[in-house]
C-alpha cells in the first residue's frame, strides 16, 4: 500500500486598498487551497476584505486572517519594537475584523497567518510567538496557525494545542539549520522554476530540503507559500499545482501536524 | 396590579487611544447597564478595546460595538459622504473587531450603536440606516440595534427583524416632531440636572416628552444616553440611576421593542 | 498683428502610496506644464513626494501642492463636513510638506490646487474657498491658486490678491451656467477625444464653451486638467499638446488672471 | 573677569491630537526657551500645530520641528526598522509641515529635534543620523539640530556644518561612557528634584556629570530637556529656571557648538 501525501497551497490575497489595486486575486484563486486575507493594518480595507472573502468562498478556498503590523505605508514589512501584549491585541483585533466578513457571508474561518515583519518576528521571538498563538487560541481554538516551518510560532501554537501548518517556500533557499537564507544575501532565491518545484516535491515527499551548503535538512512541509504579486505568479501557481497532482500529492487545506 | 417600567442606561466607553486618555470609564461603569465601546476608527485602539471589554465584563454591563467613521482626528463627528455599501463594510469590520475581544474574554456581545456622525446620518438617511442594520443582522441577528428613538435606523432594524433600542437623551431638548433640537440652536441643552431627570422620568413612564414649543410628543425610551466625558458625568449618572430606582423603574440592558 | 493665446496643461501626479503604484507619471510629464503633487492626506507619501518633485524638476514642469481631505481609503473623493478653519489648517500643513521637498531639491513651488472633494467643496462654498485661499496667501503670496473656472475658490483667491488659474476640463460637459455637468448625470463626459479637443480650442481661443443645452457660455481657460490615470491618458495628453501647438497656442504654466 | 554660562531649556509641545488633550503647554511655556512641536506623525494635528506655533510666538520661545515615526498609536516610541532614506523623507516632510505654520504666522523656525524612537535610533545609528542631518540641512541649513549630547546625530550634524545643540537630561542618570542609563534598568531616573538640579548645574558649569559608577564623565550641555507631561513638570521647570538664573546662567535658545 502506498503512502499518501498532502500539501496545502496558500497565497496572500486582498492586499488592495481604496483606489489602489495590488495582486491578481481572481487569477490565482483557482490554483490555491488557502487564502490569507489582509485585515486593514498593513493592507486591505473593509470593502476589499468583503470582496476577497466572497471570492474565496466562490472558489471554495479556505479563508485565513493575515494580520500585520499597523504600517500601511511600509506594507507591514518593517519590524517594529512591539510588546507581546501589543502583538496579542493587534492579532485579536484583525482576526475579528476578518471573521466578521466571513460570518456575514455564511462562511467559516479556517486559519491565521501573520504577515511580513510580524511573521518574521514571530518566527524567532518566543514571547511574540506565544502572544500571537494565544490570541488565535482565545478567539477560536479551532483555527489553524500558519507559520514558518519549525519556527517559534509553530512551537507556540503546538504548546497551546492549536493545529499548526508548517509553511515552506518554493523559491527560497535554506540554511543548514533549516532557516531561510536572508534576502539580504546572494543565493536567497531559486530563480529557476523547475528547481523550485523539485525542492517542493522533496520537501513534501521526503521531508527534506538541500541546504545551501549541500547537506540535507529535515523540514515539515504542510503548506507552500505562493506569491501572488510577482509577474509569473499565476503561471507558477498553475505549474506547481499540476506537478504536485501528477505526482499523486493531494492538494488541500488544513494539514494538522498532529 | 402595577405596571413595571424598564430602561437601560448606556454610555460611550473605550474612547482613549494610545498615549491619549479620554473619559472616566471605571467611575461611570457602576451606574450604567450598557457600554458602547469604540472600535478603532474614530477612537479606541486594540489595547483600549481589550481593557474596556474586561472592565465591562467585571461590572456585568452589556457590551456593544460603537462603530464610527474612519476619522480619528475628527473623532467621527464630521459627516462624510459615504455610500451605503461603505457604511455596511465599516460596520461589519468594526463589530467583528470588538466581538473578537469579547470572545477572547469569554463574554457575549449584546448590541451595536453607531457613533457620532454615523449615528446622525443613519437617523435620517434610510439607505445608510438599512446598510447598517443589514451589517448587524448578517454578522449576528441576535444583536440589539441602538439608534435615535423613532429614527430611520430603528425602523430599518425593525424591518429586518432585529431587536432595537430607542435611545433618548436626558439633557437634550426635543422638537415638536420628536427630533432633537440641533446643537447649533440655542436651547438645545437642558442645563438643569433636575429638569433633565424629570424629562427622563416622563419619557420612561408616560412615553412623552414636552417639546420646545410646549406640546407633548410621543417618544419611546428604551435606553438613555449617559455622556461619559463631561465634568459632572459620573455624578449625573449616579443621580439619575438613584431617581429611576426610587421611582420603581427597573434599570437593565436589552429592551426589545417587540 | 495676431493675438497670442496661452494655456497651461496640468496633471495630478505623485498619487502612489507605499507599495501601491498609481498613474503613469514619467510618461505624462513630457506633455504637461504643471504638476499637482499629492501631499500624503488622500494619496502620496514622503518617498513618493520626493521622487515626484525630482521628476517634475527634471521635466521643468511647474510644481504645485495638491492638498486633499484626510481620507486615504476614499482617495479624498468623499465630501467631509469640515469647518473653514480645518480647511485652512490642512491646506497650510500639506503645502508646507510638499514645499519642503521642493526646497530640499533646490526648486521653487509654483501653485496650489485642492484635490477631489476639497476642490469641489471649495468651488461652491465661499467660506471654505476663503479659508483655503488664506492658507495659500499666508504661507506664500507668490503661489498661484488653481480652481474650477469662475468658481468661489477663484473668486476668493482674487479677492486676496493671489494670482489664480481658472481650470477647465477637456472631457467634461458644461451646464448653461458654466458649471460642470455632475458625473451622476448622463452626458457628463465627452467620450470622443476629437470633440474634447475642439471644446478646449474654443475655450482657449474664444473664451466660450457650448453648454449641454446648446447655448454658448463664457469661460476663462487658464489651465486644462489632464487626467493621468486613465487608459489613454498619455495618448490624449500628447494629442492635445500637439493640436494646441499646431494652432499656435503657447503652452506654459502660470496664467495670471490679472 | 568671570566666565558666562548659557543654556537652553527645551520642551516637547503640541502633542494633543483631535479630541485628545496632552500636556500643559500654556503653563510650561513661560519657563522654557525652545519648543519642539509635534508634526502629526506620532502626535499633533494641523489644528494643534497652528495653535502651538501661535503660543510659542506669543511667549517668544524658539520654535523647532519635532518629527517622529509614523506611529500615532505608539506615540512614536516604538523603534521601527526604517531605512536611512525613509528617515530622510519623513524628516523633510514633517519639518516642512511645521515650517508652513510658522511662515503663515510670520515667525522663523529655529531647530529640529527628532522624537522618541527616532531620536534614540539617530543617537546610535550613524546612517540614520546622517540621513536626518541631511534632511535638515537640505531644507534649511540655518536650522539648529538638537540631539543627545555627543551622539551620532550631533556628529552627523557637525560634519555637515549644521549648528547643533547637545541635549542633556536633568532627571536621568548617566553611564561611564556618557550615555543614558536605559529606562529598563533600575536607577535610570533621579527622583529627587534637588539632585536633578545639581546634576544640571554641574553639566552646564563644569561640563561634567557623575556617572552611576561614581566617576565623572565629560558632557556638553547646550540644552536641557524639560518633560512637559509629568505631574510636577511645570513646578520643576519653574524651579530649575530659577536656580539657573540665581547661579548667573543665561537661559536662552540656540547654543551653537562651533
Amino acid at each position: 500500500m502506498t503512502e499518501s501525501f498532502f500539501v496545502d497551497l496558500n497565497c496572500d490575497l486582498g492586499e488592495s486598498y481604496g483606489a489602489y489595486k495590488l495582486g491578481n486575486d481572481e487569477a490565482i484563486l483557482p490554483f490555491v487551497t488557502s487564502a490569507n486575507i489582509a485585515c486593514g493594518f498593513h493592507a486591505g480595507d473593509p470593502a476589499v476584505m468583503k470582496k476577497t472573502v466572497r471570492l474565496a468562498l466562490q472558489h471554495q478556498v479556505a479563508i485565513g486572517a493575515h494580520p500585520g503590523l499597523p504600517d500601511l505605508v511600509g506594507f507591514g514589512r518593517r519590524e517594529m519594537a512591539i510588546s507581546p501584549e501589543e502583538a496579542y491585541d493587534m492579532t485579536v483585533y484583525q482576526i475579528g475584523a476578518l471573521a466578521s466578513f466571513v460570518k456575514a457571508e455564511g462562511g467559516t474561518m479556517h486559519h491565521v497567518k501573520p504577515h511580513g515583519a510580524l511573521y518574521n518576528m514571530a518566527a524567532v521571538t518566543p514571547a511574540l510567538a506565544q502572544a500571537i498563538a494565544e490570541a488565535v487560541y482565545r478567539v477560536n481554538p479551532e483555527l489553524v496557525l500558519y507559520g514558518l516551518a519549525g519556527s517559534a510560532l509553530i512551537q507556540a501554537g503546538q504548546k497551546l494545542g492549536l493545529r499548526t501548518a508548517n509553511e515552506v517556500f518554493a523559491d527560497r533557499t535554506y540554511q543548514p539549520d533549516g532557516t531561510l537564507t536572508s534576502r539580504r544575501l546572494p543565493n536567497a532565491l531559486l530563480s529557476d522554476p523547475q528547481e523550485a518545484i523539485q525542492q517542493v516535491l522533496r520537501m513534501v515527499k521526503e521531508g527534506k530540503v538541500r541546504s545551501l551548503l549541500g547537506a540535507d535538512v529535515a523540514i515539515q512541509a504542510d503548506t507552500i507559500c505562493i506569491h501572488g504579486d510577482s509577474a509569473h505568479a499565476v503561471e507558477f501557481a498553475q505549474q506547481i499545482s499540476q506537478v504536485l497532482k501528477a505526482e499523486g500529492i493531494i492538494i488541500q487545506s488544513t494539514q494538522p501536524t498532529a
